[in-house]
């Protein structure tokens, strides 16, 4: 299972939200909710997504880059509904993701965005590398966000962490990596949104990413 | 005028937020609300505050950090409500904070994060201060926000990117700096929180903040 679907293209839509989740519930294994759609439909939208497909990750994407009180009040509403929660690895440890990682324990996974998928990810990001995966290897994150459009991240991401960390890549089909090639590069998961929630056949879409994502892992071994 | 007041530890409980706020216009030249708020209380603690206090700046402190995309939705909501949207400078121009900017425009003052007040802010912000720098010299901000707790940050972002940007300094009360001390090193705004707030006597507290800070402006000149 390979796929996570990125909602955030659905305005805080609940009734659409909820259609989609279950529709391809079984296909994904798992959805991402982020600030677009909980600014507009508050926790709802969380505990909608959720209770429309159970059995499926979800991922509160607030890609989180506060103190450490300040993550804590946001994520706490959330906390009983999400299995995982991004936030930055930019703000660093002490005072930050520290005190996040205390907080959620066996509550949810931490998720850490080493480096984005968009163009202005290589302004800094790309350079302060070496240092945003230090601050991995002291919080020990489930996951960590690394993105399709730049593969040699990943694979450089893969081999500094190790086989354990989920490594999950957001920037396919909208913003242009092809679906299956950050399998290819070393990820866990592909973030697929607009690609699959905007198609008028959004299911067959995502059946064609995830046949892609088989042909991909076969490829690789 | 030189204090902005942090809501966010109100919990988005909007009574005490109007209250708050009303009872402090006048001596406060902006307000900040963050998640913590948000996510309890909706884009209707937005509104409640900018009510409550019109003439005060009122700034939205997103921390924003994602694509622009993904940032521009999440602001939607608000944009009518408030004056200024904080965002942080290291997701970079191209795809993130240009298009932000862009959409922000005559509509709300776009505020950077240089570098955060916590102590691990030295793990990757400081070391990458010249990157963020050159950010936040292409986006020409309204503002930045630069740790008090760290004065000399403030004195190198004052040198590097000129007089006209406005300096907000957090990290005052709460996190350890005195008032009037990031003033004193060249910010323009102090940001106090909890150390007003959670306070018995908020007024009496923001009134010595603000004579406080009369004094460090009157020994700089």
């Amino acid at each position: 299972m390979t796929l996570i679907v990125a909602l955030d293209a659905l305005g805080g839509d609940i009734g659409r939200i909820e259609e989609l989740s279950s529709y391809l519930c079984g296909l994904a294994s798992g959805f991402k909710v982020g600030w677009p759609n909980i600014i507009r439909g508050g926790v709802e939208v969380v505990k909608a997504t959720k209770k429309s497909c159970e059995k499926a990750l979800l991922i509160a994407d607030l890609k989180l880059a506060d103190i450490g009180y300040t993550m804590i009040e946001t994520v706490k509403p959330l906390i009983d509904y999400v299995d995982g929660v991004i936030a930055q690895s930019f703000i660093g440890v002490n005072g930050a993701l520290g005190e996040l990682k205390s907080f959620l324990r066996e509550k949810a996974n931490l998720i850490l965005v080493e480096v984005m998928s968009h163009p202005g990810a290589s302004e800094v990001m790309d350079p302060c590398l070496p240092r945003l995966v230090s601050v991995a290897k002291k919080i020990k994150p489930w996951g960590i966000v690394a993105p399709a459009t730049r593969p040699w991240v990943i694979r450089i991401l893969r081999k500094e962490l190790g086989s354990e960390v989920k490594i999950l890549a957001p920037g396919v089909g909208a913003q242009g990596a092809e679906p299956g090639s950050a399998l290819m590069h070393g990820a866990d998961y592909e973030i697929v949104g607009r690609y699959i929630t905007m198609s008028s056949h959004p299911l067959s879409r995502a059946m064609k990413v995830i046949s892609k994502h088989r042909a991909a892992k076969e490829g690789q071994s």
